[in-house]
């Protein structure tokens, strides 16, 4: 018998499968790969240079230094990772927001949050995934601001979610918007699917926006109080927290009096230390822990060991702290460098707002120029010679989405790169315009 | 407004987390942090005192050696991995396929096989879950050894998934038994819900089985034979393959001269390396490259880079071979020590056949003895100071399931330890005859 001669048949996907259209991340990579003289100022990785190379090397001698401490680094450790990390990402979080909140209302004293209830996972990113699985059924609703972080958007379009976006401003989502369109699914008898609240509330992907201090308690408070048989969680994204060039840090919703059963607080390393590490973590509601356990352990047993000590061990050698130190002023220089440029070059054509932390400058265009992948100027960009991530994107409801604005990253590029790309930027935006 | 006295809300869990019991690996994790003083003959894990220092610490201090090779070890890379090490690991599985072919029918030539094809994951087991996600929906039906991983059918249960075993012998899967299953499904409406048939052809879970040369072309010819509107592809883990401590390694499914569109192979690290690094990788047939790398890229962009470069290093310098000759040698010898006791303490009680790799002796006892969770031997074997897996855990159709057998394991114990273990079962069993 052979069947050498049939054709091939196509494989019977999954419908989760099926609903997973190629990412714009995709589609911008291979732009940039089939142009690599392009000035990439779409990518939002981190800068190749300033990875802790000395930092990482140092920690890795000292883990392998002592060879019964170095081999239970290369054994399995729990399905929730290392207790020793846990420990040290729950008092850094306990911390940083204790010292937030200064003289104000007191923030939880260490050892009064469960380690049970902090999770690590690879990047923040996995934390998300972790929850929304346990969270989310198709039709199942999350609210997001407009606009928001299209990698998680597209998670929730896998999973067959919808995302609904609230109005968000330059102190990120509005709390009354956020009421309201709370009573308006309530009122479409929709309530029962809406599962959770996403926030980036340090420096946003894509805008580098914080939410503001007032409207933080305020979210909390909607969230439990428009809550009925089951909570509406708030996803805290803080991937950006640590990277703030000015002004003081404010207490996480994770902070907020009442946010134990519903804030999920989710932190990474790979954007104040090492994306190609990749350690992140989250702080769960006690009645999450369970499930999300469950589904990381169906998925990978626990992420892997070796970079959990690692982590760990930078942290215990105090070689974070000047790291992360070090990233605010080169980030802050390239800030300033794009700000710069797009002062010079487009002073009356775009406005923004100056990013005060993260990694992203969200430019505004003339209402008529569209930014998207098929329009002229994503086109004419690229003539010239730079990539930039069209705004739409980032709109959670194609029906409330901008076609006008873009984000840029000033993350990979050195500042000569950023000036360049920019002033290509402003030659296209000419020709379109 | 003040929420503070109401009682916290249970969470609205999906689907999908309402289907996750808790594991039985939990359970006897449970069971064996409640009773640290036990000899534990039920994890399957590897020899901590196997796991490779010096070769880790070696490939570390290289790969940090140049600065600018470090960084990009510290940043991202593809959502498919590493491509040095996805080369690396395609040759091997070819170089290995070529060797076990010896003078028969020719293997693939390297660079016949696409590195398209290839994606790196953390440990085998997260690519295992891809693989279901991007082909299993509620009710799809995978065909299994009857026993087999229960892993694997407790990821499979948590998709809502069908597990469906078949007869396995000494020679692993029976493909009169796949064949008649097929046809049975067939009669019945079902076939398009078989999406696939997992075999860990080397060394298996729970028994050590290795796949039959013969029943390997065999079960290859089946599946193609019976699928109609999409393939049902085979599932090949070979986690345990260069754990082989006599004889001559088999070619693999992947070898089989149709395999391109229906087999997909996963392999491992963490057993012939270290489950710290956990890197896990899969040959994928090339329909399903896009769907996987889809979903890894909702689930984490990537698993971590650091520790693809550093199995990438050890590779290169040459540091793998050693250790896993190493491996064989350690093991083989706590096979040994484990027949040896049950020759010894059991001699006309139990029977086992005696495993030719792998890191599993699979127990029979006689029929009237029920070694489940909550029988009297469990409770005896606990009291007399060890632990076992009960056999029922591993067999995908309770209605199915043999309650006489267990899964002990000779990877984590010493060769003195393990004979302690025997001993205290062998007085459990006696006490419960």
């Amino acid at each position: 018998m052979s069947l050498g001669d049939e054709p091939l048949r196509a494989p019977a996907l999954s419908l989760r499968a099926g609903r997973l259209a190629d990412s714009p991340i995709s589609y911008l990579m291979t732009k940039a790969l089939a142009h690599p003289e392009l000035v990439s100022l779409a990518a939002g990785f981190v800068d190749l240079h300033s990875l802790p190379v000395d930092a990482t090397r140092t920690a890795a001698l000292e883990l392998f230094a002592d060879p019964t401490a170095a081999r239970t680094t290369l054994q399995y450790n729990a399905t929730s990772g290392d207790p020793a990390l846990r420990l040290q990402v729950l008092e850094r979080v306990l911390a940083q927001d204790a010292a937030a909140l200064g003289g104000g209302r007191l923030g939880r004293a260490p050892g009064s949050v469960s380690l049970d209830r902090v999770v690590l996972t690879a990047g923040s990113n996995q934390l998300l995934f972790l929850v929304c699985e346990a969270l989310l059924d198709p039709g199942d609703i999350v609210l997001c601001d407009s606009p928001t972080y299209f990698v998680f958007t597209g998670m929730l379009r896998g999973m067959g979610a919808r995302a609904i976006g609230i109005e968000s401003d330059a102190g990120g989502m509005r709390a009354d918007a956020l009421d309201a369109e709370l009573a308006r699914l309530d009122a479409a008898g929709e309530l029962p699917r809406v599962k959770a609240i996403y926030a980036m509330s340090y420096f946003d992907n894509p805008r580098s926006v914080t939410l503001a201090q007032q409207r933080r308690s305020e979210i909390v408070r909607i969230a439990r109080a428009r809550a009925r048989t089951a909570p509406i969680y708030l996803i805290e994204d803080a991937a950006y927290r640590e990277l703030r060039f000015s002004g003081d840090d404010l207490p996480s919703l994770f902070s907020e009096p009442e946010s134990d059963d519903c804030v999920i607080y989710a932190g990474t390393f790979s954007k104040s230390f090492s994306p190609g590490v990749r350690v992140g973590f989250g702080i769960l509601p006690p009645a999450l822990v369970a499930p999300v356990l469950a589904l990381k352990g169906n998925l990978d047993f626990g992420s892997p060991n070796l970079n959990q000590r690692l982590v760990s061990e930078v942290l215990r050698l105090g070689l974070y702290e000047p790291h992360v130190a070090m990233l605010r002023e080169m980030y802050a220089r390239k800030r300033d460098a794009m700000c710069a440029a797009l002062t010079r070059e487009l002073g009356g054509v775009a406005t923004y707002v100056r990013p005060e932390g993260g990694l992203y400058v969200w430019l505004q265009l003339a209402a008529d120029i569209d930014t998207g992948p098929n329009g002229p100027l994503f086109a004419c960009a690229l003539e010239e010679g730079m990539l930039f991530v069209p705004g739409e994107y980032c709109f959670p409801d194609p029906a409330r989405e901008s076609r006008s604005c873009m984000r840029l990253s000033f993350g990979v590029q050195t500042e000569e790169r950023i000036a360049t790309g920019i002033a290509c930027l402003a030659r296209a935006i000419a020709r379109v315009g």
